[in-house]
């Protein structure tokens, strides 16, 4: 039974207890509730389309034993597998309109999970790996909708997790633990889709020191534990309020020295996800700015063409480089592979540096419509639908009802997430120069330089090569 | 009674007849109207300001007779009016929020349309200035709250007005014309505070060719005037549907060699207003990047405070440019004075072209609660108050319901409108780049070039110079 | 014969009668010339390595016969070709400073030949192609330093090739033709290598018109052949003084509808060799800037790590690019490869568009001493030698010397050639973008656009796919 | 004699000891060393300048007792000497090329003294202000040549001055004093045209710690006293090999705490020098892309216009913002006036942070052969002439020879000077940041956007003003 159908996902989390707090209340029925609604029916989509035919072989995946389960719960083992999962996200994108809401960034939490663990059991001969396959196998079983939930709400952002001032609750921390489990306190925030999940992934956010032993906990808990709050939107902030965890869904459990193997090993997958969704998105930005342009009559505007020529340059460019990713892909001491560090952050980087360049020129593209666009009600509205659709078409191009839709995209393309999603999901670009910084082989690229300026290097890579006779640049 | 109160402002536009459309249905009561409501106290604003003790001198003007009017209906004569007008939208924006919704830039349109008909004047031999003159005297009289429409819903925009397919309305034209007045049909868009106006000042938009002369018209008609209509919220769509204009304010009628006359000299004005009132926009934004900064813990990272000392540039330097506009103003041939055309375009490319680096900047700064952050009414909510009371604060540094606000405030300067209006209102880049090369004095700048490269030039600049002994840079 | 040393190099263009005036004279010698030699030096390298134990293997290849020839001779057949054109590029660069003088941008001249004519002889039926192998195996023969030339001097940038003023040489053309052969006569310019080398492959430089008959012609002529006159330092004008080339030896002669064909598909090679070397280029330039920082003891400090964070996204991006083209090959009718058009573009344009904010980094790193570093010379002068070691080094950290070459090296990074050639070689930034525009799939972009708005599209893409039921970006 | 001519300025400096080593040698004759001939012509221009009658009553100014001395000489008192100072350095580009040889850097140096002893004087009960005039009488006796010299060699750049490694003069200090004076030792780098001045200012170039004391010395000295050596070209290095300061032309002689104010006080003056000289060089700038534009027959091409406008801006918004500064200049407690800080700053940020734009618009306006340019020679050579004369000329646009002179001062505005001077000179862009960070309004910042968000503030800004009704941006 590890592949369940859109239905019973939809039964799945019905009455089960889950506390989803949202505009102000309780939401007692997804099914009808307007905000929830959207969701549930959006992370319904993943098992409609892995029971669909047409991406079926695509989204799912047979088990040795012969049993299918979601593609997305095995565990990496090839370059092959990370190209898949590209395509397993943009065909999500395409057809759901979002990376999927059952199974995309707790699948990386989980393969983070995977690869943070195995690392820290070789060195510290804990056993937590098998903890996580265990795990693994129970998301299979029930065909989980699965979240993740690392940023915590973090006070004081220059302040250790110990150091806060005014509560010790500003990181997820464990506030007793016994021999059958640990209870947690705390609160993480941004926790994409989990008020449709059955579980959350649980993890540090950052490197720990001594102090912080106690905030040095990763965990699994279904999201209608006892103490579990979600308050918010698609979003929401979750509060763990003494969430009991039982002990085989304790993945980190006081070793603060390896905590940031977590975050990092998490962002090492999620880092691609978003490389990879990225660029799903960018084909609507860039096919959007190429439609408002035919329906203003702009097409052939020299300055037009340049934008929608950068555009192109932008979109495709964020695919080369997350193909270039896992093309490049690298493997960790258990072979298991993960996107190539380097090029990864290259490619969040690319596309969250240059975004708001898009949104600029989507903007100018679009012309002053995009703030002072009717209502679509309007054009409902019998004294004014003439009007709208005389005045708001373009002749020999669209018609009016058209061009709102287009005009209606494009404020939602330019909304305050947008922009703020495309900086801070997967780690703003700080984190991004931190990691390159980190990853950067300088003393090759220094030994080069030597060699060109005629400094002694004795580094290989330059350190047999006799001086240039010519610097041509 | 060239100053009326509030009370008798929100009185004067009170079942008059206007036809304001919005969110599908005809506005009945503005008082009441959710959207409508907010507009008429925002524009009800300019007239409790004018007679507050506070800013009475400020915004309001002794005629010779003794008469006091408000100070924007009297035509600028000296530089210092055009500093004054810089004040006066100042002192509004930080007293009401935003740059008046009864004189703002229908005070433009106003003496747009005096600079363009004295030249129209002089060069035809025509009387529109007288009209333009009596028509001032009556926005005085009743103390208008006034509105300009320029831009035209215009069609395909590579065509000219006259040629468009589908339907010959894509520009406001005159569809007959009597001995006592015109009838006109068409559309203008993104006309500001036009619900909420008195009187409307329309101009057409562009240069016109031979074949567009029935779309060479100026005038001014009241908003309530019958087939008006007014469809979308605080800047709608003007619908001209067969509207009657008696001849006295008709401001251009047909002479279309001159109607780029018009868009200029309104432009010369309201790019100034444009670069006056973004400065105290920006001194929100600049502060509020601090405030969560601040509220972050983040007030002493360097790239943070790297980021805060651009946003204090791109604040400061609009103003210096705006600044510099009217320090430097120019004075036409009739001795009124307009802004630095040059300055005036550099001030508007200056802070639109920026604009989203600072929108860039806010959002990094801010993190992503700008995205998830959970609704006021969670705050009110007793079953999620204590939670987020306890984890969206910042222990030492601030309380989590100015904390919410504050990213409240950021979800709405980072929305679809306000890169749209920085770019496009008061004209696009593309517009001031025009602008900016058409005014340039390329002989001098290449006679400069040619000295320094010693090629020989006869531009009096250079002529008397011998050659440069040393070239420095 | 096929590969000789680099003695026999020297040898084979000594005293030959090429024309090569440089700095106002004829190099009679170029063993002795001091800017010669340096090119004559440089030239060298590419046959000193080809015979080197080291690099033999992978710049050499052996003929079906078993003979060996140098690699780039040989047609590129499959992506493993053109992956390993990149290493041959990168690995030239490391070891002799350039990415080589005697078969770099010859050889895409003739790759570009091989895609072009096999195109045209299948639309004409002509047998240019069986010309081009011939040739192709006389170049293996003589084991040729090749150079190509393609930018004609142009004349009024905005007039086609027949309709210059002044005279009708702005672009080289056919001025007799007869049955052994054509007469040729005009100028093209940057052309790189040219005076060491053997052979040049002359191409058209653009589409031309029905009047263009006779410019449009490609052929190829040793160096040496009378009325071939070069003039400039390494990238010189060269001049066709009515020179006579045989038949067998003429690519192109009068199919004006099929010129541009000839710089496109040059540029299909040439710009990845550029996305290839400019990465070797720039790792001494992220190189460079980590010494500096280094050397000026600002490691540790934020916006310095931020910078070079920046400057290894650039590198490893331009790298990652540059791999994406060929990883992604495409194929033409007749199964000869050829580096992705969409992503060798980005690549171009990626590395070109930000390469002056890589100088400026470069330069903010590096401080003032880039413009005011004494001379090697006052280091060996003994009145300030002691000066400069006390004073130019820096206590702990490195001595004075080196620390003058490395700004010496700066110095050569940011002169006036360095930019220039980023944003000129291989095409201008201009050129990418109408690439761009011109290869990517609009209505793919646009179908996803109108799909995501609610817009019907009839697109492959989309038509099966149901509305989204949450649009969450 | 408070005038001299260009003839006595020679005479002064001649044969006079001072110690200007060039290229690896001593400078013996100024006036036949190719280097240092150049450096001496221009310098003699300021001379020749002041006593030219077209320029004599803008560059000198008639003392009370009607003595006529150098108008810089003079301690600026009003707004309007600051305006004429942007006069005086303008004109002199526009004359000599350059921003002036004799009075440029060492007057803002010697305002700055003014500025920084009569503080220092207030807080101190010192009486440096004294010195600093009877200096500055001897300066407008002599009509001298002077030069500033501020920063220090520094060794490793994050440690303090009495921290250096290796030894213990990377900043210049005083190895000590008696009663008539003091001994200094260490060298100043970058020291614009120290190789022609009489005298030379010299002041700490950072803020000083208690253990520093002997590194905070401001002094003057001639440049041919013993001891002084000068090593590099127009900007050169210069030694303090044990120099003797007499006591009344000590400055600071310890006081740490105030050290500061030295390098803040010049910099207050220099910076406008700057942002005053760079119009007069972005002139050329601008006219030189216009220029090649023109040569090369694309003024009218789209893209090209677009660049060109956007170098207006550039260079107009540089000069907008330079008057700026000074129409909004602020004034000390003793009445002495000095540019506005904030607007000098941006004015400085603005140019420099956008001079790698400006030189990649000229780059691609002009095209490859800013790279392959023949010499000048070549077009000397009768071999080669008239082939450049008939190819590089633009048929009815120009003809070659000014177009090889353009292109040759392409690559002068290009070279790696430029942009290091545009980035450095004055403080580099992390200095404007830090200045614009510590004199910004941050508190009334963000007391508006508090206001804006509707969080209580009790800052006079905002405290009388209700909330707002309707938020616009």
């Amino acid at each position: 039974m590890a592949l369940i159908t859109a239905e019973q996902f939809r039964e799945s989390i019905k009455d089960d207890g889950r506390e989803f707090y949202c505009s102000g209340e309780l939401v007692k029925d997804f099914a009808t509730h307007p905000i929830a609604k959207d969701l549930l029916d959006y992370t319904a989509m993943d098992y409609e389309m892995a029971l669909d035919p047409k991406y079926h072989e695509l989204l799912t995946e047979a088990l040795p034993d012969g049993e299918r389960v979601h593609f997305t719960f095995v565990a990496p083992k090839t370059k092959e597998d990370l190209i898949r999962r590209r395509k397993v996200i943009q065909t999500t994108m395409h057809v759901s309109g979002g990376p999927g809401g059952a199974k995309f960034t707790g699948i990386d939490g989980l393969n983070g999970l995977h690869l943070a663990c195995s690392r820290i059991d070789r060195q510290m001969g804990t056993e937590y790996s098998d903890r996580v396959a265990k795990y693994r196998r129970y998301l299979m079983d029930i065909d989980a909708a699965i979240a993740v939930a690392m940023t915590d709400v973090k006070g004081n952002r220059t302040s250790h997790p110990h150091q806060q001032k005014g509560h010790q609750d500003y990181y997820v921390r464990m506030v007793s633990k016994g021999n059958d489990g640990i209870v947690v306190r705390g609160a993480k925030a941004h926790i994409s889709f989990a008020p449709t999940s059955h579980e959350l992934v649980v993890l540090p956010c950052r490197a720990m020191t001594p102090g912080d032993g106690d905030y040095a906990i990763a965990f699994a808990t279904p999201t209608n534990a006892k103490g579990v709050k979600m308050i918010g939107r698609s979003d929401p902030i979750v509060v763990f309020d003494d969430v009991f965890v039982p002990m085989d869904r304790v993945f980190l459990m006081g070793e603060w020295q390896y905590a940031h193997e977590m975050p990092y090993s998490f962002a090492t997958y999620h880092r691609l996800s978003a490389d990879t969704y990225k660029y799903a998105e960018l084909e609507i930005h860039v096919g959007l700015a190429a439609l408002l342009a035919e329906y203003n009559g702009l097409e052939k505007v020299g300055h037009v063409r340049e934008k929608l020529a950068w555009l192109v340059m932008y979109a495709e460019g964020t695919e080369a480089l997350g193909k270039a990713a896992v093309e490049n892909c690298e493997y960790d001491e258990s072979g298991t592979p993960y996107p190539n560090t380097l090029y990864s952050n290259v490619a969040k980087f690319f596309f969250a540096s240059n975004y708001y360049t898009a949104e600029q020129h989507l903007q100018d593209i679009a012309g002053g419509l995009v703030s002072t666009l009717p209502a679509m009600a309007d054009l409902k509205n019998p004294a004014t639908r003439e009007y709208l659709l005389k005045y708001l078409g373009t002749g020999d191009i669209c018609d009016a009802e058209d061009r709102m839709k287009a005009f209606r995209l494009a404020q939602r393309m330019c909304d305050h997430v947008s922009g703020n999603i495309t900086v801070h999901a997967e780690g703003s670009m700080a984190a991004q120069k931190i990691m390159l910084y980190a990853v950067a082989d300088w003393e090759r690229y220094k030994a080069y330089a030597k060699h060109a300026a005629g400094i002694h290097s004795d580094h290989p890579a330059v350190r047999d090569i006799p001086p240039h006779r010519l610097m041509l640049v």
